[in-house]
């Protein structure tokens, strides 16, 4: 049985450091916007992204603790910081609170705040460059861009209060949200030198495991109190917002999140004991409705 | 004597077509994130920096057309044009009019403008990591990050209204606009192969471009007319920005800019001939404000 608290806790120390280490100091000139990036970089992220970049290279071989995994997991964290930001933007979700903190813009100003995403993103390529892998970049541009993560974040903003159907929510789930962690995971098992056939297993991986984080969070919106969730619960549904639960209904959307963590973690069985903390992990994201 | 109106619409128009094809077409869904992308994209910019990323080539010895310096000039004006739409939304400069057309923001709405942006940025580091050189892909985010553009993008929009003095006014010329001046034309050099001496040179070439460009740039914004700058003219004055006519005056900035450029001038002038179209564009934009 793998103690994936444990691991999750090993995985968060390592990029907790590796972002301490490549951050500008907050005094350094000019100090508001390095402020501003430490303050939503160390907001109590729970480092998902990292973590199953670091199980995914072990899980093809590699060592924990490798540098460039070290430095591929802070820049992951960057960009999904970046893309958080963004997200809470008055313009875009007008989120006050995050993680039981005051969001940037909130915190700062709408104009630091945007300066601030862009500065985290520009600087996550710059730090992937670091690893001197093209393949890397590549990767994590193409899960980000328009065939992307952003491409998600346009329909999920353009769909609010418009109804809800089917097609939506899955094109939303796919790209605002799989693609990313599913680039997380083909980027472990890439830089562990992984085969075509192991990545394409992971990617399948990724996909399930980004398809159930987001039904779960969406679950997470409807059934969680504000306090748990460290943000307002039910403003999904307050804005009218393209969720599985909003089509489907909770039970349904329970039933589902299970299945796609049973289909994450049969993709990896066949990796057997080595894939395990990638199992344990698919298992720990359904223990959050379970 | 070089025809540098001619060098200028040749660069474009092979930049131009290069992002005409790099671009995903406005019908591709999400449609509306990709129309606004070209929208902004070919909204009558000047392609200056593609220019100086190609003359440098040219300069180094490298061939006109090729791919990777068609790629690099195409990433660096979504680059450029990333930052001019962020730079335009109400919660930064507020402007309404770029080049005499409505502003993303305006033309779409303050979300779309943002994610147009963020999506600008990242499909450029995909396009820069085609070229397969990880060091133009450091050279640009470095230029670009907290430690150049974005850097005196903070301090020009704190500074607004505060009173201005040379060092603050210096700073965000070196960093709001030369430091990414200066990376394109190294990143020219670097595609061609130039050895780290006539690196050097270029890298003062750019620097004292750059600032002569921003030195000219708050010279017009001074005396142009609305109807000549496609903008507000007297804005940066009305938001009591930080110029360096401000501080010195309209007769001192010229003077300077006049040495600028007649500094770029000398440090292209080892090169010979084959720094005759480096010469010609700094004379170029010398002409701007004779």
């Amino acid at each position: 049985m793998t103690n994936v608290e444990g691991y999750l806790k090993k995985a968060a120390k390592l990029v907790d450091e590796t972002i301490e280490e490549l951050l500008p100091p907050a005094s350094m000139h000019p100090s508001s916007v390095h402020t501003a990036m430490r303050y939503s970089m160390f907001a109590g992220g729970k480092r998902v992204r990292p973590c199953l970049i670091m199980a995914a290279h072990e899980a093809c071989g590699g060592e924990f603790g490798d540098r460039n995994i070290a430095l591929a997991s802070a820049a992951v964290e960057m960009l999904h910081t970046f893309s958080l930001v963004h997200d809470d933007l008055p313009c875009m979700d007008d989120d006050d609170f995050r993680r039981g903190k005051p969001t940037a813009h909130k915190a700062f100003s709408e104009a630091l705040a945007v300066l601030e995403g862009d500065a985290l993103c520009i600087y996550a390529f710059e730090v992937l460059a670091r690893t001197g892998r093209i393949a890397v970049i590549t990767e994590l541009a193409q899960a980000l861009g328009t065939g992307g993560m952003i491409g998600g974040q346009v329909v999920d903003i353009e769909s609010e209060g418009r109804g809800v159907d089917f097609k939506t929510v899955e094109y939303i789930h796919e790209n605002k949200t799989a693609a990313f962690i599913r680039a997380c995971v083909r980027v472990g098992g890439m830089l562990a030198g992984a085969p075509t056939s192991t990545l394409n297993s992971l990617t399948a991986y990724g996909n399930h495991v980004g398809l159930a984080f987001q039904v779960i969070d969406d679950i997470l919106d409807e059934e969680g109190t504000t306090e748990q969730l460290g943000k307002d619960a039910g403003s999904d549904r307050e804005k009218g917002k393209a969720t599985f639960p909003a089509v489907f209904g909770l039970d349904e959307s329970k039933k589902y999140a299970q299945e796609l963590i049973d289909a994450a973690c049969r993709d990896v069985a066949f990796l057997g004991v080595r894939g395990d903390i990638l199992t344990a992990l698919a298992d720990y994201i359904r223990t959050r409705i379970s």
